[in-house]
């Protein structure tokens, strides 16, 4: 019989044990957990059901697919309301304040569980679970290690995929296939239901002007309304710079980067705005020590900007996005947040996409972007490739 | 400057009329709309914001970004906070019942909207929103059209695309490819945050019989236990079938469409449940009328595949699904769903995908699936491809 818990009984328990540290701070007495990030984070796979995380204790895994998992703890239900019971019959505290993922579970469905603990508070664990996923442990990053070479293995051969001619849609269909062949996953995990993307977008030209729905340095039209994001389909023109920002998806945690590629000369704005980026990356991976406060790099950054004047093309031009970077692994949008006003502390363990973009108009996006760990000597950079702009031919 | 509203006004206001009937029904008075498959429906576009929607009266379209949308009744906001302000000043009502997202917005989130209106009730509006999305206009149901037809093109090319030795991965890779340089938008919209696909599944031989999370015929070990469902990456087999189910998303409306290839022979028993899923296709499709009883569809499915004696293999075998179609549009699970105590009843004008499957152990998944259109005159099948299993090589 498959195990559920697919990840070594260390490795478990020192997930376990920080997600009750944080639990126990918070004066939450349990959390119920079903979003596929948290549950992938808990016990290494995604599965239907939920998880109940006590404060002190051993962790049940109620499962309603799929069948004939095994392991300690597994417990199958057909509905939530079969969960109180066996807690009960096992006589397992239910009592106290039990925390749901407010954030992101349907306000149905949180009536709904709670409703099956009519004697206990509920709080909001999602802060707690967000803190706790930002903080890898070295089996997690050595996972996002796997998946920057991976990502970077398949950056180094884009411009061996470019024909003349191409469109940003057929140039970026060929680095999705080479991608996908190289195993990357193709899911790219968002949290919150607001923002959609496909593998990513690569962005040419003009189109990196475009304003989109999301909160992005690059935009783009996309290939229609329902999806007004990225390639729009139009050829890559001479003069102008391709930005590659590909999914990253090889391991369940993924890595974040973005490379720009060139079709003829580059106005020496554009080159200057990418080594602003280059030079603001560099910053920060020294920069990036445990205690930092997020709101100060994003400071640092944005001086940096002033500094060559080029605060009108930062992180977009007709729409700006609000933020230079921000925390990955299962999803793309974890903490992290590198942002103005933002009250984050760098911790060990955190793994930072870092995205300092410029959009020139006319000519197209510029500016790397690359995955950092977070450790006591200072960020590693998990997304190791050349970082100058590379022309296509 | 561009407009937000991407339908012609006859559209927009067929669409509108429809909505505003069936909340007039509920007793909601105006509904909150923001989640992106509810805003593509209403405007033709995907916008971070809100739509307000009174039950008589015109549509506010509430927009945060992309920065230069026009039109009439659009109002750019920096947060929902913004919305109650704007309405009074406009002397528009906002008492009464307002309808929220209930099913689909995340519980913070909808605590948040709650506090914008004091004075009113609020309401769940997810299932008025759901029946009124599962009603394509003639304009809607020509998209879907548009998107079968390339579908369809796809998997006829599918027999072009294997080569000898190759896995079920490297397999599904290629028709991805060919699918998205023929236009697939890649994403695949699911309601709900707990079932995940990228581009859907290509499934060989025993790994159709690996239970997945998710409530599908197909199983599918996947290539990693955190997307634990389709392709595993091993090679495809002599003497097993080729099951393809992959996205039909080429016009932000999609179709669903599944076909069968085979290397080598084939047993007998596989042979015959394919034949069965055919049969129940042609059934559905004269049986599928306005006022047709979705539960006595499911029965009729269920009674032909046990007049064979195939129950054991149907939806499933180690794990059965508990439907055999479902609605389709923007989003793949939508309304009605053929399942044996579904309430649904077919209107014209719904779209809905028939799955009739069996997984036969050892050999693979077999059956087809279809996107039908209920009109006055019985089904119209938008996924015109041949049927029986086509040889691969």
């Amino acid at each position: 019989m498959e195990q559920l818990l697919l990840l070594a009984p260390s490795e478990a328990r020192k997930r376990i044990d920080a997600l009750q540290a944080l639990m126990c701070h918070e004066g939450i007495d349990a959390v119920l957990v079903s979003d596929n990030a948290n549950l992938l984070a808990l016990c290494g796979r995604v599965y239907a059901g939920y998880a109940w995380i006590p404060a002190e204790g051993e962790p049940v895994w109620f499962v309603r697919r799929p069948v004939e998992l095994g392991g300690d703890n597994v417990v199958y239900i057909h509905k939530p309301e079969n969960i109180p019971a066996y807690l009960s019959e096992a006589s397992l505290k239910t009592g106290g304040t039990i925390g749901l993922e407010y954030d992101i579970t349907a306000y149905s469905a949180v009536l709904r569980l709670m409703g099956l603990f009519p004697d206990s508070k509920t709080a909001n664990a999602s802060g707690v679970l967000r803190r706790w996923r930002s903080v890898k442990t070295p089996v997690q990053a050595q996972l996002m290690r796997q998946s920057g070479v991976k990502h970077a293995e398949v950056y180094k051969r884009v411009p061996g995929l470019y024909r003349m001619g191409m469109t940003d849609h057929e140039l970026q269909v060929e680095i999705e296939h080479l991608s996908r062949l190289q195993g990357c996953l193709g899911v790219f995990r968002i949290s919150g239901p607001s923002m959609e993307l496909f593998m990513g977008n690569v962005i040419s030209g003009k189109n990196a002007d475009n304003p989109t729905p999301y909160d992005f340095a690059m935009g783009g039209a996309g290939l229609d309304p329902s999806l007004p994001v990225g390639a729009d389909g139009a050829e890559i023109l001479e003069n102008t710079t391709v930005m590659v920002d590909l999914n990253g998806n090889f391991t369940g945690y993924m890595t974040d980067m973005t490379r720009v590629f060139s079709l003829g000369k580059i106005p020496q704005l554009a080159v200057e705005a990418h080594q602003c980026s280059i030079d603001i990356c560099h910053a920060f991976m020294k920069e990036a020590r445990p205690g930092a406060a997020a709101k100060d790099l994003y400071a640092m950054a944005e001086a940096m900007v002033r500094e060559r004047s080029l605060e009108r093309y930062f992180m977009g031009h007709r729409q700006h996005a609000g933020f230079v970077g921000h925390g990955i692994g299962i999803e793309i949008n974890e903490l992290p947040v590198i942002a103005p006003r933002s009250r984050d502390i760098l911790q060990e363990g955190n793994t930072i996409a870092l995205e300092p973009k410029f959009v020139i108009p006319e000519v197209g996006a510029v500016g790397v972007e690359n995955t950092y760990l977070v450790t006591g000597d200072g960020a590693e950079c998990l997304t190791v490739c050349p970082e100058e702009i590379v022309p296509l031919i």
